[in-house]
């Protein structure tokens, strides 16, 4: 059993919701300190930041403090191998389906 | 800001555990019950059941009771909605770099 690293699990986890995913297509934009994006989501700073703490960890944001203002941008980390798990499970599934495929047309001429 | 469906939230949070991942992997090998699955996951039934159910509202896998035996197999869902939501995100960060990249040259030209 391929055992893939926790990358994968913060990776996907944090793509799960719709804010944080909102949050990345913000910073996408520029970027923002907690205050602007609590407005822009109208969230309280408390809901926002424990986003922002996600986003985070997995590397997805990188954040500054700058005087009293923490400033949000995006991070350095590409989602590569989620891109590629992705990739590998459509290709199974579609192996999978090609097989199904190929055994009904058998069955089908064994019929005849 | 554009709004997405709860199908990428529910998508990437069954994809955001090591053992759901896993049993998609070993699915793509074959159909396979709740207990043989519980048993290469060296997991309680209770708690395969959980991961399952999570995988099956994510439409990934199905399963079928035959008898006293519940089936699972791949479910029909691709995951194109997820590919398209990264790919955007990847090219929206390699603008960001681009565009920093230009910036650091205009300055660099500037003090020279």
């Amino acid at each position: 059993m391929v055992q893939y690293g926790p990358e994968l699990d913060t990776g996907f986890g944090a793509l799960a919701d719709p804010t944080r995913r909102g949050i990345l297509e913000r910073l996408g934009d520029g970027d923002a300190s907690i205050s602007d994006l609590a407005a822009d989501f109208e969230m309280t700073l408390t809901g926002l930041k424990k986003h922002v703490a996600v986003l985070e960890e997995a590397q997805l944001v990188t954040t500054q403090k700058v005087g009293r203002v923490r400033h949000c941008r995006l991070g350095p980390r590409r989602l590569d191998e989620e891109t590629a798990w992705i990739a590998r499970h459509e290709q199974m599934l579609e192996a999978r389906l090609d097989r199904l495929g190929d055994f009904l047309e058998r069955t089908k001429g064994a019929s005849t």
